[in-house]
């Protein structure tokens, strides 16, 4: 393996624990607005995961492990497992500000099983499992870069939806960080990005991020992907997950599933870029996800403005399913499953 | 053919022929606006056109035919003959104000072939051609709506994208005039419609224009139109046209391609809805079509605000071309064609 310096492209951060709060770089008001807002308990931590200060299932799960933190300072406990009965009332708030994201379950897995075994230092216990929850996804995106990266052909153009990147993790990203790592590397020469409609994510953060590390990106509609791929111009279109079921199908930003199906029609590689933990092999397929919707009203107005007659109804379901059957590849920090299915999936019930 | 009173569903109209003036009503600012805006001069029609007051490949060439009685107007000639030698600087400014649409051309060669043979009364003939195509649409328009209606099963969602509607064109509709009839006769049960980035057609116009007529439409974000697919809510998607080739293949509004090709991937039919205007059959296939690219900034701010961070590029393609292998049927008012290709589009060079 090379070593890169990814560092020249990796200058974001959405998230930071100072020791008595956990700042979040407030998402909502991206890219004009650069604002942290500090949360100082595990309920604001809960309501700043709701109102989307911060999204990406990767960061999702670090802030609610930093809640965690956060909620044991109003705790007294004599023992981490005396800790754990007082703290699941805060956790199980924290679970509930955003249903498809399985990387918050899994968070809030790891902290309460740090508890099981702690004594009276229970307390510091917490606040170095959220740290090493922070590090190790980090780590794990730089890894899950040169990858992902390593599968893209010199020069290819790629496609990104979404914002998979710096934001949306503790730093570097997923798909985006392959995307970094491919521009790092020398691969990729052309990077494309989704609007990624109702939110705008691709919009408001992706360009912006990429344009903090000096990375040129093109901006597109969400449904200009077919005539970019009929002309040629991406040869990837690179995702990040939100969950991954046993058979690969994938939940992702709604959009993605439509983004594969062109990709597959077109003969444009599709390849999903995502923490080991957002892979969940107890969810057999896609068919059993609950797709989240959000409030109608994200498609009815912009930035506070009305801009559909009133009266009209929308629906705005913000994930879909992506059969594994449309996917090229998975890429995880653990390694690469190609054309996943539930025999190829199997190496991630080995741990 | 049974007869079903339209009219109830029949209530918008996005011009007028003053017999002074073309008002033409104010598109960029509906639905908050309902705002018609006088033009005097065949240059102010150009410039409507281009600047998106009027759209819709239909009403751009009733427009255009308006806009020569305009400049007729400013003209001193003894025949037809002599009077389109002085229009035809006029007649080519409004050529030249929307490249794709087929209409614009086709409307521009009818008012011309009228002057041919006029005489003296040269003036007149063109008002009666003008109004002459502004009621052939609306008639052709309301055959359409039947004709396509009928091959929709009773109890159907239907999915449309962008605006093919009263606003696109005399009135009715094309797409949407399927819709309106399909609604009319019972067959169709719900209805979805696109937002349609990045001029938000769907969002803006569509869904108003159909809440004019009391049919209840559901808005989408252009992403989220598989995850319907896969939900089983749509049977059908329609569409309009804004070139149809001699092969079938079509040119309409971006992410029109994207549909089809997630359509066919679920079993969900698609339908092309366009006057035979629309049909060309000097362009053997989509290849041969140049797409207009729209200025970047449509996709960089909202109502005059910015969206996106400065100094960030975006790439804005405004049509696509859908393959006619996609395509279940073309309806025009001659009739339909299933399943087109090049053999089966002959019927259109039969006149």
């Amino acid at each position: 393996m090379n070593i890169i310096d990814y560092g020249r492209y990796d200058h974001v951060r959405p998230l930071r624990w100072t020791g008595e709060a956990l700042d979040l770089l407030d998402q909502r008001v991206l890219p004009f607005d650069v604002t942290y807002l500090a949360c100082r308990s595990s309920d604001a931590v809960a309501e700043a995961i709701r109102n989307l200060v911060v999204r990406g299932a990767p960061a999702i799960g670090i802030s609610a492990a930093w809640g965690v933190v956060l909620a044991a300072r109003a705790v007294q406990a004599a023992s981490g497992p005396e800790a754990a009965a007082r703290l699941e009332p805060a956790l199980q708030r924290l679970n509930a500000a955003r249903p498809t994201a399985v990387n918050l379950a899994w968070a809030l897995a790891r902290m309460r099983a740090s508890l099981a075994t702690a004594g009276t230092d229970w307390l510091q216990v917490l606040e170095r499992e959220a740290a090493a929850i922070e590090a190790g996804d980090l780590a794990a995106n730089r890894a899950m870069g040169h990858l992902g990266a390593a599968l893209v052909a010199t020069g290819s153009g790629v496609l990104t939806h979404c914002n998979t990147g710096s934001l949306a993790t503790a730093g570097f990203g997923t798909a985006l960080g392959v995307i970094r790592a491919g521009v790092a590397e020398g691969r990729i020469g052309r990077v494309f990005a989704t609007e990624t409609r109702p939110w705008n994510q691709g919009a408001r953060l992706t360009v912006w991020e990429l344009q903090q590390d000096g990375i040129d990106a093109t901006l597109i509609a969400d449904s200009a992907a077919a005539h970019l791929m009929q002309t040629g111009q991406v040869q990837w279109v690179i995702v990040g997950a939100d969950r991954i079921c046993a058979n690969g199908d994938t939940a992702n930003k709604i959009g993605t599933c439509q983004l594969a199906i062109v990709a597959k029609h077109h003969g444009v590689k599709f390849m999903v870029v995502a923490p080991a933990s957002t892979v969940d092999m107890d969810t057999a397929d896609g068919s059993r996800i609950d797709i989240e919707e959000r409030d109608p009203a994200e498609l009815l107005s912009a930035r506070g403005m009305r801009t559909v007659a009133e009266g009209v109804r929308a629906w705005n379901p913000v994930f879909d399913i992506t059969p594994h059957g449309l996917i090229d590849a998975i890429v995880t920090e653990r390694g690469v499953v190609e054309r996943p299915d539930a025999t190829r999936m199997r190496v991630f019930s080995e741990s």
